[in-house]
């Protein structure tokens, strides 16, 4: 390639064919999910009434690589592989001697990086029989990537959507229902749970708790059908770690080695995604980036939770996690990244914090969303609020750099585009967006909900 | 290439580095403009405070091609050159044996190929000087593109945008803010015109006659402030030339000829950037596709119009251009293809028309929305409401091809994505959506009010 590029394209023969698994990697394995009744390690059959069993055993998998399916390929290749960039006019106007590349993920149909698993968890499904799958969602974008993938494969797809989200974001709504899903609000009459929470209070809010349990609900009474998630879980991670495999052939071809890699965490697959692939290269040795979560400061797991089992849902019916958790029952302030508003972290990515495998800071939201706009008025997309964390964090290095003289390679992730999310920027262009960062009393007050079971386990 | 592709990536290395101009290579060049005072032919000096010497240079250029400066490709880099698609998806759902390929645009930051002349315009303006440009916008796509590219140059921008879009639309006013634009509701406070307006009517829902004259009249006020149009013109159809020269290089690549060239046309800049450097080849003998305008049967200037000189604005201000048009004084009913509801059209792409080198349908709207979903559940890609009418034209044709049993090469731009236009896709979900057909009464009431200038001139 020339040296003045933009874009570093992988020819569509190298996408990559095959998942990379980092658990064999590590020098410890991480600790299992417990079920929550018996607190034993949970095994497949726990899952098998909510997951497909070719997903189950990518969830426990001791496998290095997991072949990706030609059927799953075949859709991916609408949009992968995703382009890495060179970020160089936002280098000009930071005046910085770093370089910074952002793998972007926008490009896929629904606009994130979440159609790379949602496709998968479909196939799977279909390829067992499922006619029809469930999830939640809460800013939409999962919903709108799980609608995407079942269109594909002619599956119906039944998503709950956060009640304040469902009447505050109806494009999101219509998008799921362009590519054929049906919507309801949560809580919703088509559950006991939900019907229950309507009778108490017709205008009740939800909350993405609520959400899950209508849907598993759904999906646990039906034997055609199962339930989807778009984060958190192993076989997640695994599915977007061809964002890094990408990421580091596209290096490889402008020749350069990442100084350090940041990428926003909320349930952890987008970080995962992008960094487990260059954390395998640096365990081999093969190169030394500097590997950072970078997380809100509304809603700090990694660096204000602690490490320790608590349920994945604020209804305590999913099994129990090991991970940095701000406890079950919190529910973060309504900052504008909504999809990193999660009060616990993926357990893998939990477990290689803890390993002291990868660093952690938190960014309030005001600081990302200035990042932002300078990122749309030079490098021309509008970014998700969520990845506006990861750009903050680049900047604030290549600012660094910029006294310390050091021309560091800076990678990151851009994992969404921001099209259906421009009433965050009004709020901030507006003057009214306030940061809401973590108090130590509403932490506290979060973490006596979570379950001792140090001791119990 | 294998055999199995989805995607054509252009190679960075041949970004096109000349726009084609197509006047010399036409069996008769097209009627010039008329000065609108005089009716003698318009020249460089009357366009002189509207917009910088190079564009007015390039709007009267005999040359067949002018390179794209250094300047412009550098900004062109961060999303060109764009993907072409092989749509073997919704082919497979037709189970048609024509091969359907579209040219995708909706990767640049605003969201369409406006951005492939709004980039030369503010580099050209920038480099003569001029500190600010003006300009309208309908439903916000070029505005948007426009906000874009005067922030690469660091320019100012101001856009009015058409009342009633501006309060339906709020995020598309957003997006031009993210990109530092003002954004002024037409008819405003800011000039006498708009003042006058408000005054009779308070609630003035605007058109874009009006903005259009607003944004004129601010711009030829100060010496350091141009206005930018973002179709009809010359220059703009060169800029937009470069989407169908990559294209003739990605079908190469794969060894297809087109047999058809469809495009949706509005003021014709897509259809013309996508076709001309076809129509070079099927001029030269090199290839035969038909190429076919669609444009929307609620504003059907090429099918229903006269061929003859009529004013560009409403207000009666713009020079005469000989055009296919439906009146001056037409405002077509609000079919959601925002970027189609013109009462002209281009008068190069009205010339080749004319000469009988292109050829034209309309098409409902309903039917347009009909095959956009469609399209989304295979393809993933939600189009914007405007090349709806291009995927519904290419649509019909593979449908014909199926009964024929022809193995027809078809070639589509898809001009934008649709993400700032669920609105639509819900107003046809829900049921709502009428067509809105121009009738015989409506037009011979519009076109009663074009001058006859063929007699006077």
């Amino acid at each position: 390639m020339t040296d003045d590029y933009y874009r570093v394209a992988l020819p569509d023969s190298e996408l990559p064919t095959q998942w990379y698994n980092i658990i064999p990697d590590l020098p410890a394995p991480p600790p299992p999910p417990l079920h929550p009744g018996t607190l034993a390690p949970a095994g497949p059959d726990d899952l098998a009434p909510l997951f497909p069993m070719a997903l189950i055993m990518q969830e426990v998998t001791g496998d290095s690589y997991v072949d990706v399916p030609g059927g799953v390929l075949d859709v991916l290749r609408l949009w992968r592989p995703s382009p890495l960039f060179r970020a160089r006019r936002l280098e000009q106007a930071l005046d910085t001697p770093a370089k910074i590349f952002y793998k972007y993920e926008g490009v896929s149909p629904a606009g994130s990086h979440k159609p790379n698993t949602a496709v998968p968890q479909a196939f799977y499904n279909h390829q067992e029989g499922v006619t029809r799958l469930t999830t939640e969602t809460g800013a939409g974008q999962w919903g709108s990537a799980l609608a995407f993938a079942c269109a594909q494969y002619d599956m119906a797809c039944e998503v709950w959507q956060v009640a304040a989200s469902y009447r505050q974001k109806p494009y999101r709504k219509t998008m799921m229902e362009v590519w054929g899903a049906e919507v309801h609000s949560s809580p919703s009459e088509v559950t006991e749970y939900g019907r229950g929470l309507l009778a108490a209070n017709p205008d009740h809010n939800g909350s993405l708790g609520i959400a899950i349990s209508e849907a598993v609900a759904v999906a646990a009474s039906d034997p055609g059908t199962r339930y989807a998630l778009g984060s958190v879980l192993n076989h997640v991670l695994l599915h977007q770690t061809i964002i890094g495999e990408e990421a580091l052939k596209q290096l490889a071809m402008v020749g350069e080695t990442p100084d350090l890699l940041v990428g926003c965490t909320g349930g952890g697959s987008n970080f995962g995604g992008l960094s487990f692939p260059f954390l395998r290269e640096k365990l081999a040795g093969r190169m030394n980036p500097v590997i950072r979560c970078v997380e809100p400061a509304a809603c700090p797991s990694l660096t204000k939770g602690e490490y320790r089992y608590d349920f994945g849902d604020t209804g305590q019916m999913t099994p129990l996690l090991k991970m940095h958790t701000l406890g079950h029952s919190f529910i973060p302030d309504p900052i504008h990244a909504g999809g990193l508003r999660y009060h616990g972290m993926s357990p893998l990515v939990s477990h290689v914090y803890d390993l002291g495998l990868v660093e952690a800071t938190a960014i309030s939201q005001s600081e990302c969303f200035a990042a932002a706009l300078q990122f749309a008025r030079t490098e021309g997309i509008v970014p998700a609020p969520e990845p506006t964390h990861a750009i903050a964090a680049a900047v604030r290095e290549a600012l660094a750099c910029k006294e310390s003289g050091e021309g560091k390679v800076i990678l990151t992730a851009l994992c969404g585009h921001g099209h259906l999310d421009l009433a965050a920027y009004e709020h901030y262009l507006s003057g009214k967006m306030v940061d809401l960062d973590l108090s130590d009393e509403a932490l506290a007050a979060a973490l006596a909900d979570v379950p001792d079971l140090e001791r119990t386990a």
